[in-house]
């Protein structure tokens, strides 16, 4: 699609982030007037060629991210390369996404729904199983204690909105590196939402536009293991999935399946190694 | 439906709760094996009539009551009357509604799709918002300092498989008094679920089957008070919402547009009091 020398293609995006946190007042257990910061959240419906897909409910902080993310993640496209446009007016609360040559079988894939545990509207869970067979992680990455708690140190920095209204999931996109070498624990993206779903989608749709690989990163959120958050983070390609939180038997029987690196309970310098043992190294 | 000294009519049920949690294996930052419990998580298909609606992924601790809290919630049957029976089959993962007279505008309903923060996939947002106009909360109910510290107390101690496994959240349903009565603060209902989504669907299914109304009753969560939260438990006629986390801009709006009376950050002896304050007795 570009020559050598150009930059990737890009497609045509609107910036419109919404402040992420509103001023309300209450009244605490002594009577007194407290204005406390909120999260917002905003319905987002997305429409796709002039089709209505679905709304999302969203603190509105990436929103083209998360449109193309939630595309990707539903495997309603397969490439970056087939947007032409994504603009999100707030105005009547919408995002108008163009594409080439249209999605990808989107009746049969909304027909069958399934909601998950952390909401993946639209998705065929039996299909996304059969995808998951294919996946295939990089099995000679490995990830060093050392970069493990340099990562938990880096990401309590940036849970701004969480510190500062809580009701929101955050999401990393960290850099990992060999034993040793130096620049891994890198925050790259950092993405907080109302719903986790959101916060991984719209992580996914920034590697799109970006063309970010999974295969040399990890991926650190602030919710549950669920079985949806890791069929996604397989899905990126991404081999290390590191949570504040704990997980699920699925979500546990999926990353032994699929061969993940899983780490959940992971605060300063506690965690529990649950799955992909062989890439972590403790002693380094 | 019954003569007046009968039993209300209940439909057919299975009772098919699955075990709540799971150990798995784990190894800890000092290199320690640990046998962790870990929170179930099961897709459950729904079927109505033959047709298939959707997947739900549960903890599975009350399916029947999941499935019709589902149906009652996103508004595709008005009565528990309409239901004949409910039938869970964990071999093949699901769970068979048969109605009298077929669900409600299926297809229009679940045409448009909204994936909510908690994930209200199949909601239509603009008709919920609509039917929230004719929401008539009790005006003349009050909460009590004394009841709202006694509910605390008591749901600390339900959140049992929250304590084992984490990554659940429950939902609870609770009586209220009049200032100085007896008998408030009992809790009727608390469900677990892998999703807050699936928690207080499964309460809204046992309100139906139960037949318990919502005006003397307080909702206790301990999730984030979400419009889709505070939508479900106005949608229950309950004019009490208390929750152990914090609130969205929309949470927000929509309780002071419908008149709930919404606490958040509830833990001890610490409270937010957020919309509604006209019913609470902070004195008493």
């Amino acid at each position: 699609m570009n020559a050598p020398d150009e930059a990737p293609y890009r497609p045509l995006l609107t910036n419109a982030a919404r402040p992420s946190t509103f001023s309300v007042t209450a009244v605490d257990e002594a009577g007194v007037e407290r204005t406390t910061p909120v999260a917002g959240e905003h319905p987002l419906t997305l429409f796709v060629d002039k089709q209505e897909v679905l709304t999302l409910m969203t603190l509105g902080a990436a929103p083209e991210a998360l449109a193309i993310g939630y595309l990707r993640n539903q495997r309603l496209l397969a490439s970056v390369d087939d947007i032409v446009s994504v603009q999100v007016d707030w105005d009547v609360n919408a995002v108008v996404v163009r594409t080439r040559s249209g999605l990808s079988d989107l009746e049969a894939k909304t027909q069958k729904r399934t909601r998950t545990t952390g909401c993946g509207q639209g998705t065929v869970f039996g299909d996304l199983m059969e995808d998951i067979d294919n996946v295939r992680l990089p099995a000679g990455a490995t990830l060093t204690r050392a970069t493990l708690y340099a990562l938990l140190d880096r990401v309590r920095v940036h849970e701004t909105i969480y510190k500062q209204a809580g009701a929101v999931h955050g999401c990393a996109l960290a850099t990992n590196a060999p034993a040793g070498a130096a620049g891994a624990a890198e925050i790259l993206m950092f993405v907080e939402d109302v719903g986790r779903h959101n916060a991984v989608d719209a992580i996914a749709g920034r590697m799109w536009l970006d063309r970010v690989d999974g295969a040399d990163k990890i991926f650190y959120t602030t919710g549950r293991l669920t079985s949806e958050m890791v069929i996604k983070a397989a899905q990126m390609g991404i081999p290390f999935l590191v949570s504040r939180s704990g997980l699920t038997q699925m979500g546990y029987e999926i990353a032994q399946k699929v061969g993940l690196t899983m780490i959940g309970r992971a605060t300063h310098r506690h965690f529990l190694l649950f799955t992909g043992g062989q890439r972590f190294r403790g002693d380094e």
